[in-house]
């Protein structure tokens, strides 16, 4: 059989982005990406729960309880990633979904993607909101070049050294470095930025990026001290940069 | 004046993102981008030309001769960046265009948004395409970390060895190494990466993203190496990984 006629009857696989938090569809995902979301009747899912609720928002075709939701993450299995893409394999379009933002992004599905693209299947990823992305926009700092880290380490020496590490790669690359944490510990990160790095380093914050509590600030760090700032429990994308 | 009675009195800069090529707006834009992009009178765009024809197609409230628009390209002077931020400090909001896909991302802008957070403007990054965002997601490689690098040198020797450089730091971060280059230089840079890299590295395409000409693949070196792929002249993000 020749590849040509192999794809035809193959799915697609949607790589469908979701809001980043409680904000109205239309804010943040095109029509086409609802849409498509709409249409498809399988879905790769992180939790089964909060993709129902994100399918009912968009308008499902068909009743919630007659899609089929199939769960990957990180409990999953390599082994069972072949089961996971058998639709595809027999013709059925598949929407692969995220928790918030998009998928694969600092998110679960790349091995999945990756698995998809050895069988000769479209990968078709879809316009939506991504808070790395919208800090670097909104950071006004280098988005010439930059690297995502996604999470430090969590005890407060070894998030010191990392931090110090990023300091001087920032400066060596020219490049903004991020990472991210998990909202309880944003106040540790805060912390520990502000006691580690030097002063003239620039660190922007964006936090709750897309919802009503949305915070996006870039000072220096010795800017940041002087400021009796507290930060929220909300998500955050933290970003360093010196020159 | 206490800084809310300022912030109040302040426009607000948004950063709206554009289409990456001939695609009608509903694929890309969520209706709140392009709601926003209708309201507003001022703009800073990098080429005047094309940021009309996007805001005529967005469905500007005023007429397009109406519309001020202000220049913002690689030769804009810093000394400029006060002037073109006048708007901003008297009230008026301001959107910020690309000539495609995120301002301030592998684009101009970044220095007169941080210019924007010295004055304490609200800074707003809203939702549309991104070349390198999607082209990630649609990767299927690490996702967790990454780093993006913009353009590689051009000539043939220096891009080798840049090449042969972040396949290192790929291996040695597990994170994917992002660059793009001209389209008329895809074909040169394609080569030198079937030359330069590995067999067992991954090199992923995005290529034509969200246009009809959307190519999203991904292979080791070596498999490259056996298909005759003819890299088209579209704009394309490279992305490798070894691992």
């Amino acid at each position: 059989m020749k590849s040509e006629e192999r794809a035809a009857v193959l799915g697609i696989l949607y790589l469908i982005p979701t809001p980043l938090g409680d904000t109205p569809l239309d804010a943040v995902l095109p029509e086409e990406t609802r849409r498509i979301a709409a249409q498809l009747t399988t879905f790769v899912v992180e939790h089964a729960k909060t993709a129902r609720a994100f399918l009912k928002q968009v308008g499902a075709n068909l009743p919630i309880q007659q899609l089929s939701l199939l769960e990957l993450n990180e409990h999953t299995r390599t082994e069972q990633l072949e089961a996971v893409i058998q639709p595809l394999l027999t013709g059925v379009d598949v929407g692969l979904l995220s928790e918030a933002g998009c998928p694969a992004v600092a998110d679960p599905g790349a091995d999945l993607i990756n698995l998809a693209h050895r069988h000769g299947i479209t990968v078709k990823p879809l316009v939506g909101p991504s808070s790395i992305l919208l800090a670097i926009m909104g950071s006004g700092l280098v988005g010439q070049r930059f690297a995502f880290h996604g999470y430090l380490p969590a005890k407060p020496e070894a998030r010191a050294s990392a931090l110090k590490a990023l300091e001087k790669r920032s400066e060596q690359d020219d490049a903004t470095q991020i990472f991210i944490e998990t909202p309880y510990r944003n106040r540790a990160m805060f912390e520990t930025i502000l006691a580690a790095c030097r002063g003239d380093t620039w660190l922007s914050l964006g936090c709750g990026l897309t919802t009503g509590g949305e915070l996006v600030a870039t000072h220096r760090v010795e800017e940041w001290r002087k400021r009796a700032f507290e930060i929220e429990r909300s998500p955050c994308v933290f970003l360093i940069h010196r020159r």
